[in-house]
């Protein structure tokens, strides 16, 4: 079955085309794998790693306000104390008696029968937290118990001070991170998705309260601009969600999802998190958490609005939004046309964005010197193995927008074919002008 | 006290300038610490954002037979029971029945008495495993206990074979990892340098028995230039140290080592680990984990050389290397001179490389556009807060090469003053040359 160019794919095709071209695998697979944890293969880290420098680049490094921290994923118990994890963050499970599984209770058709064999011989609903716990030090005991980070802002709002001070910022201002978390979800699923490990990417903008309406409606359309403008997510694929219930301190809340596979999802969040969150540090660590403004001679705590997303989610986006199945000539015996399967990546963050492709190998000569002088400007591989059909299509499962084919007329004109992924054009462009006409198409 | 440029900085003072200027914190301060953890402020993650790219780009982007792999911190525990972590890597405690504090045995000067109270009433030494454990799922047992990866490098192992179908290498190649490794320290020590949660890069490269030793000698050189090279660290402050001791599956193994302010340290392990890993991988998963050499018609076990180095560590000693106090000029009453403490980083990874100070703020109409060009190419920062020398100063203390000062004769002269940190020279420099002048300084 042909999907054309405006069909979704299917979330086992993209799991499929993630392990065969190594985007993602599943995390230790020779032993059976692990529930909800997920190893990137070589072009999964490339482009994992352009997707998140284009985050870093746009949010920290472009701005004059916004600075960048790394803290750690294990941090002091009571930060989550303070931040309510403790306490908030948890799921209710039952206890089947009969056959000793575990159920979570808003999962259950019928919260009084046993999914799995049917008995009605259940405990009572019980909290289950779904942070994930481990031991600090040489005593495994409660007083030693610490948490892997279930999300990376809370460190923010802890170093709020230290940051502030030695950044010499005024407000407003924000503070980004990038960094794994960790939550232990009870049923985690949607490849990636919906995950145990995950990196998040968040910013935390500190401002007036009085500013802080139109900070949030600013950070909201810079957001939705970064999947649409940079990310070059088609906008009928995205939507805003607006939350209907709002957290008592907050005072205005979005989700931006994606169309994917399996329904809408949430890919970032844009919120208005009010003082909450650095009142409640101050309560817990008895360190004064407010900012004083020199120029109106003001003590008080910063109203934040913050953005919040996942790179896993951001990157299976990319790879769904990509994902296309349509027809291309082909050299199989009584087959005028067949099956391509295409990713269409945009060309700022394709894992390889010129794939050099001698004809034979006999050019070698001339193909690997050009090779080696594009890669110093793009991600360039080099495939001189197998007919030059089986070489496309290769590149066109990876997502190349762009093969160069040295070819033996090269010899002769100084010039090599190339060709579009997307439209499956083929240009002659000669060897002078070929940097300039690959940098047009990537990064413009 | 005054220390020459060749004397080195002690512990004390750099922990002070990396809290001051924002490069590394305790972690979770106001909660009063957590001993073994630290965060990264504004510097500090710039810093090394682009040591690990340094990195990256010299092991992986820039090789074609090395690739790159994100494995999940959370992997199936049977990984560590394979690798010997769980039967091996521990340390010996001893517990006081008397003052109830525990002990590591090979710290105890006697190891029959309590260091604290004295007591002899000691227990038997007891094994204390050193990885961080963590339960997956909602059932606390041991059937469900998972570890936090205690290297990096174990998932390359296990992965080796979906990377290597999916990346279609062959021997020799290369597969690296850039990541977190988390280890239950009883006594982390030296600020960053022994820490319980710290980022390892590694890369494994896989290859034949016959040609290992070759590798091994290849990868030792690569990676003594690196430091020397590309960091810039002066060889009088770096060694090799073999070890004499040596894994029975091993051949080779040396560490490079840096002069830090408490002495001799391990920076990076080159290692020779044979064919053990994938051996007991292929053991303890029952999957084969050998290497077809389709030209030969042979089946085997690749041999592996390791290349490992710790990003915290590599930072430690960029900025322990850096670290200077000198006397330069001042203004201060009754003084001719004054201590002046800078941080001489190489230009390339300088959080801040070009800092643009107007001499006074009726220059920002001058001074910001300049800025503004700047920061396209270099990492810049604008600074127009305070008299010039202390606005020098601080750039010093965070490692700036660079400062380019606007003045009024700039209005008239289309020039600006480049000052240098380590020489505390100034040029005049006209505006058209300016871009290439700072490039020529920063990428050389």
């Amino acid at each position: 079955m042909v999907q054309t160019a405006t069909e979704q794919t299917t979330m086992e095709k993209l799991v499929s085309l993630c392990k065969r071209r190594g985007f993602v695998f599943q995390s230790s697979e020779i032993y059976g794998g692990i529930n909800g944890f997920w190893d990137y293969g070589p072009y999964g880290v490339t482009l994992r790693r352009a997707v998140e420098q284009l985050w870093w680049s746009e949010i920290v490094e472009d701005r004059d306000n916004v600075v960048g921290l790394d803290s750690s994923v294990i941090c002091h118990p009571e930060v989550w104390r303070a931040s309510g994890h403790i306490e908030k963050f948890f799921d209710l499970m039952v206890d089947c008696t009969d056959c000793k599984h575990r159920h979570r209770l808003d999962q259950m058709e019928d919260p009084e029968v046993c999914p799995d064999c049917g008995s009605r011989n259940l405990t009572a609903p019980r909290e289950f937290n779904l942070m994930m716990k481990t031991y600090v030090g040489p005593i495994f005991d409660e007083e030693h118990a610490a948490y892997l980070r279930a999300e990376t802002c809370q460190p923010i709002f802890v170093d709020f001070d230290l940051v502030r001070i030695a950044s010499r910022q005024k407000l407003p201002f924000g503070i980004a991170q990038v960094g794994k978390a960790f939550r232990n979800e009870v049923t985690p699923r949607y490849f990636t998705f919906r995950s145990r490990e995950f990196v998040q990417m968040e910013m935390e903008f500190f401002c007036r309260d009085n500013d802080a309406m139109e900070w949030f409606e600013y950070w909201r359309e810079q957001r939705w601009r970064y999947y649409t403008d940079l990310l070059k997510i088609p906008s009928d694929k995205l939507r805003i969600h607006e939350h209907e219930q709002l957290a008592h301190y907050a005072k205005a809340a979005v989700d931006i999802e994606f169309q994917f596979p399996f329904g809408w999802g949430e890919m970032e969040g844009v919120h208005h998190r009010g003082t909450y969150d650095l009142s409640r540090h101050e309560e817990y660590s008895g360190k004064d958490m407010k900012y004083f403004d020199q120029e109106a001679n003001e003590r008080f705590h910063p109203t934040v609005i913050e953005t919040s997303c996942g790179l896993d989610r951001m990157c299976l986006a990319i790879l769904a939004n990509g994902y296309y199945e349509d027809l291309a000539e082909t050299k199989k015996e009584g087959k005028e046309q067949d099956v391509r399967v295409v990713l269409r990546l945009a060309p700022a963050i394709a894992p390889v964005q010129v794939a050099v492709l001698p004809l034979s190998k006999k050019l070698t000569e001339n193909a690997e010197p050009l090779y080696h002088k594009l890669r110093k400007r793009f991600r360039a591989e080099y495939d001189d193995g197998g007919s030059i059909g089986k070489r496309y299509r290769r590149q066109d499962e990876i997502g190349t927008p762009l093969c160069v084919t040295v070819d033996f007329e090269t010899l002769e004109d100084n010039a090599v074919t190339v060709r579009d992924r997307d439209e499956m054009t083929q240009e002659r462009v000669g060897l002078d002008a070929l940097d300039s006409y690959l940098a047009d198409r990537i990064f413009s």
